[in-house]
């Protein structure tokens, strides 16, 4: 064991460990969800770390040997070594700190090792001097959480391209399928069944717009800014080198954001992120609900189209299929509308130079994000995909429902059309049946036309 | 005009006016929602006043005289009048000082008037002096709040009484209705309608049980705390005089709190309140959306019961009949569920001694209130009570399913009992029949039993 | 009183009303909020419904006499006149059914007066048959709800603009007090007043942006998709005809949807309307919380700020000022906040071809639009315009901060800075005294720069 | 590889595997979290498994050589073996199905294992038709989820006994310190900082009984409804052989519910349970906003109590304690409040005959669970425990503040009183000073009484 000191005092460290004194003290502290920093997180702090190194050194306030030693520590926590080390529990109070100091603790140990030194020797590579140099908390950790979101979104967007791409195929397979369309649940007027698979792919479309808008909130960040956005311990041109050097080590078309205070102690854009989220969840969990719907049955409900049979639907009830994948939809959409108020709640609770809040905001989003992903995933590829119309079924619903009274309306007056559908219902006739006793001429009910686009 | 001073100056006042220099600032102030206060609010205010007179008048702080003119005064309002007058927007900062000095300025100005003096003459009655005596916005708004909330809760309950009951004469008219239920919107096993509404039944009434509980939370009130709770200004008995005042006033089984302190700042009582009516809400909507489904239709879709039509369904679609009226109730929930969040928000954001976001607290509940009640009125007179069953369709429905291959699984086990009712349903055979075909003993298909309760 | 008839039999209703029996029916079916239909939405109902006039009159399918009568009767109400008549309940069942029918049989039966029939008398001018020609409930009443929306954002534009305008204003005024910046509520290092404002002048002019984006999505509709999208009984060329008319009457770059089917039962672009209004309300409350922050005391708290007297701020505690104004704004945020959820409920429970649940959606997003227009307006007026610096208590809190630890860590590394820093608060000795006692030479005490931008 | 056929097809299984067909598709279907189920839930299963195989026994339709083996094979993962074999993720489609086969599957196999059979070999013990033997999904699953929540309530009370507990200790030890309340964050009157740790022992206490109560509707199950609470394919005496069973076995006060139906289908008391947590949580953020506020400064905030500091605070700022502990309080807070929004979201979502939301619903729950149990540890532990009052800085604050001008306007009015205490913050006199210039009488002011209690 080695003795490491902080303010509060001094505490023993594992030799072996690469973390620090500050990260054993936040794992005592905060051990709430028993989980650990998400991946692409970690790899996005070790990115601004050596982006961080690089620019330093370029500014002439990190010596090479440090600079060298910290890059190539940062470089394997981002080819995936080291994450075993950031056991900091990612909800944690203090806007980050923790997670800071338990990168800066596992780099500065590693470069020292690097360098040929013994972990815990400071004066090598000192955790706060050397790794968090010209650097605070307050621009590191949102830096590396809209990185995170960068790495988020195109994976998001991969899975809602295929789903998008699947509507618009089944749209083209259902073209010539007319059917009954719905409106309150109740029997309105013909549609094409793959209008209504169209309907699904112009939203999903329209949501992924909305997320590449999102996105943009998620390129303007905040390094060189420090602790509230002065830039203080900073060197004045902080910001525009680290800037070239994170474009570089990325490839995301970043910038600094041109208020930086405002840039500190803001988050909504978060929060603006996770509703382009909601936006995609609601309707999502709407075609869900639809399909659910037209699926229903197989005997007694609409039945007009049928899902693929994923697995056993029951324990007791043999021979039952349940529509297991769009409920799992349906579920990933109220997480990700639930997680959408922690968010606003989190961005709301601000206060004066900076939200202490953000690793809950990261956390819910990152959930927001996984459990979104992987259920657009399955939601197409277990479902969607295997969708078939059930084409006996569209045109018996059509036959029998009252949909002729509509275009019989606009010859004979709502007034009476809606007297003809009324007794069709009652009497299981249909409307021409019916309103050739209402002396409707042969020639109208021979004309009517149904226009269904 | 006369004219009026407080502390940030002069202001002046129409003569005829009962308010004064407070409430008009208050109204320059809080242009809100266009809205007033809530005429129960406005009662419970009243009747929170006329009991502190009649308190402090017996431990003599008040003199008879203006105690008798308060009195008079307050119960002019308590019965109707001089509500016109209370102006200031429900929405509005400050804990509810606006709506509590409001209240003390008509008051003081009409009681002034009862004594031979003229408006604006507070040396006779004044509004702080007198008839905010021994008193705070911040013990007399929660207290009046809570008493709106007592007027509120039976008049949501009288329409739940009669909801759940209809509930229950309906699961006694449908008791011999076999149906079929189903899980996941797919065919499951035979049901009665009745135990369809029974559950409906028990779902309120398990609802209304919880609003009872609720209840009581809005019977602990902080009167004689003040300003913070400890009390400063009033009289040390004026707690339990005060208490005894005002339960002869208003007949509810209030109670002082024994923590005043803890009584000014928590709020979230409210929210306890406001989640009973939510729970209530969420089953409201679940119903709702049952109704709304057994009664699709009516040709393609469930229509295993019919709804009242109580209105034309379309502007285009003559003779659609729509459920306009459960469709209400759903919407109803989900303010009701919406503006819950609200009031947790604003419960959450009390600070010290007090919470300053009771205004908006009180004016989402009473909405919450009055838009529950008016939903469950029009979801039972005009909805509920006229559901017929369609039994027709109740027993084709059944008919039509592969319910039995549930127990038909108890004899010859899950595996082959899932094969047979997947060829029932491919085949549009019965079970029966095609279990013959696998052998299955007639003694066997002869005896399957369906237990439906 | 005159007898009128639909689908559920006959009526009678008094002779000078100009509503009639479906608008009868629904005001007796929705007795829920007490309330009218926003006058702003009447007014783009009557846009909607003169615009098809025309329409349907260049496309042969309506008299000149009709229209001409159609077209007046619909100018007078959108100049003020006959909203009294629009009786039923903005929350509904039907998607908005009944506010169609209530338009149409006022807009009919004025325009049976202007031809000089007796209302009623539907020969003449029919409410459905002509006033609802090729139309439906499903393209009127979204497209009726965009035009109201489009008519309140730039309201609310307006305050947001004077208030992004007197922060930037006060960020000048303010921009030479140099004064503690703070996060996690503990004292950090310095920046200037102005800064600070500057940063609440960033954020509302990104919220603006971000309404300027969600305003798009409201000039896409759909008229002309009739009840489902597919355009049943509407002419051909419909959508194109009335867009031009449309376009005229109101002055707003509407253009048609490229998926009618999609536009009908898609609502979630409302979501994403309210969801702007969130991100702004955030921000607003963030703000707010800020100022109430900053104003604290007047004697024990922070109090570098001092915010304008507008009332007397205790009913009990004589010369107490309150932060009234900013603790209104708070609750218009969490208003709009909670109003979210219960859009965002509604939008999800769209099935199939409709969302029936429209009516709720613009109830809760017309409040959101004028409690929040109206919050930000006192706000900035009551508030914000007036406030003024404490330079003295500026200067004296950043004078008793031990902030210049921070430049000190450069010089000599964070932990020597650390402890000195630590004895420093637990002494109330400064830390360039202390520095001299831990032998940190002079020139580098003399030369600690702080950087505040 | 062993092949396992289901009603899909044929699957090969890894022969070591305990868990088949079922667990391995659903394991594909739904890869939503990358989680697993929670052990408490896991076992909760295997209770009621055990419970089952005993009443199907006493009726005689299970073997004794089935049930013995099923039972051992129970205890052992209630022992906590076999846990890895329960793959599928807890966010589900099928209400919990694939989570009640997984367990059939691993318990079936194992007593399969135990009386001397090959894994696989369903004909010795089957999933279906012996371990889930008079069960469905429907009973099953929500009677473990609501084992689950019995074993997690103590859990969470325990740790808010003990904070409880903390603040009353807390507020005996601070009953002596006079400090300054303040109301809307401005100087009110004065109080003792015992009386503020005594209120939140108030809401803390009042919290834990309202949890208690939310506990009991955790008691009432649904074992022996089967699939729809019809208790289809289940002996009729199932019920109450079953309860007696289980009761025995985990010690809790179960009941069946008197209506299995509503059982089956509605789940709004984990509504009820979720929101019991929301408002614990609300008084719990209440109170953590309260110790950062008051802890605020160390130099310029208020400053009148201490909390320990646990870390470093700023990894640029040295010597930075925050107040890290209850900004994670906070965040907890919010997670739950948000889940709280997911829970009613799914509960409203509930259809028919069932609710097939339940997964997200327990997910969520035992998410809120975890969270504010650690949360409220950590925050007892490493902060309220710890906190010190500062009695110099609460002495000072309140001599600095005109605290004396509420209980002198009782004596001279309250408008005299204002103006006095106006000019004591203008100028930084006393208000017992400036009092004498307006002619006060000495005996006045040597009288004036401040009640704190």
């Amino acid at each position: 064991m080695r003795l490491e000191k902080d303010s509060v005092g001094y505490l023993e460290i594992p030799d072996e460990s690469y973390y620090g004194v500050h990260t054993q003290r936040a794992v005592h502290n905060f051990n709430i969800t028993g989980r650990r920093l998400d991946k692409d997180f970690i790899i996005s702090l070790a990115e601004v770390k050596k982006a961080l190194a690089q620019a330093n050194y370029d500014l002439g306030v990190l010596s090479e040997k440090k600079m060298t030693a910290i890059t190539k520590s940062a470089e394997e926590i981002i080819g995936g070594k080291l994450h075993d080390e950031i056991l900091v529990d990612p909800i944690q109070g203090g806007a980050g700190t923790s997670s800071n100091m338990n990168i800066n603790e596992v780099i500065a140990n590693r470069a020292i090792e690097l360098l040929g030194g013994t972990k815990g020797d400071y004066d090598l590579v000192n955790p706060n001097d050397d790794v968090n140099k010209g650097q605070s908390t307050n621009d590191i950790y949102p830096t590396a959480g809209k990185l995170t979101m960068l790495k988020k979104i195109p994976k998001l967007m991969e899975q809602l391209y295929l789903l998008r791409d699947t509507f618009l195929e089944k749209s083209k397979e259902f073209d010539d399928v007319i059917k009954l369309g719905r409106t309150q649940l109740q029997d309105a007027v013909p549609i094409t069944l793959g209008q209504e698979f169209h309907a699904y792919y112009s939203v999903i479309k329209r949501g992924i717009k909305r997320l590449e808008t999102a996105k943009k909130e998620m390129e303007s960040i905040n390094l060189g800014g420090t602790a509230i956005g002065t830039g203080i311990s900073a060197h004045p041109k902080l910001s525009e080198t680290v800037l070239t050097k994170l474009v570089n080590i990325t490839g995301e078309p970043l910038e600094i954001s041109d208020d930086l205070v405002d840039a500190t102690q803001n988050v909504e854009n978060y929060v603006v992120l996770s509703d382009a989220l909601k936006a995609i969840a609601i309707s999502l969990s709407k075609i869900a609900n639809d399909i659910r719907l037209l699926s229903s049955g197989p005997k007694t409900g609409i039945g007009e189209i049928k899902i693929p049979a994923k697995q056993n639907g029951s324990s007791i009830m043999p021979g039952k299929i349940n529509p297991v994948i769009p409920e799992v939809m349906n579920q990933c959409s109220f997480l990700v509308m639930g997680n959408n108020v922690t968010i606003g709640l989190a961005a709301e609770h601000g206060q004066l130079e900076l939200n202490a809040f953000e690793p809950i905001i990261f956390y819910k989003l990152i959930e927001s994000f996984e459990v979104l992903t992987h259920g657009v995933e399955t939601f197409n590829e277990n479902c969607v995909k295997g969708i078939e119309a059930d084409r006996d079924r569209c045109r018996e619903n059509l036959e029998r429902s009252t949909y002729m009274a509509t275009p019989l309306a606009e010859k004979i007056g709502y007034a009476r059309a809606a007297d003809i559908a009324k007794e069709s219902v009652a009497s299981g006739r249909t409307v021409k049946e019916i309103a050739k006793d209402y002396n409707v001429p042969d020639e109208v009910l021979d004309n009517l036309k149904v226009r269904v686009n």
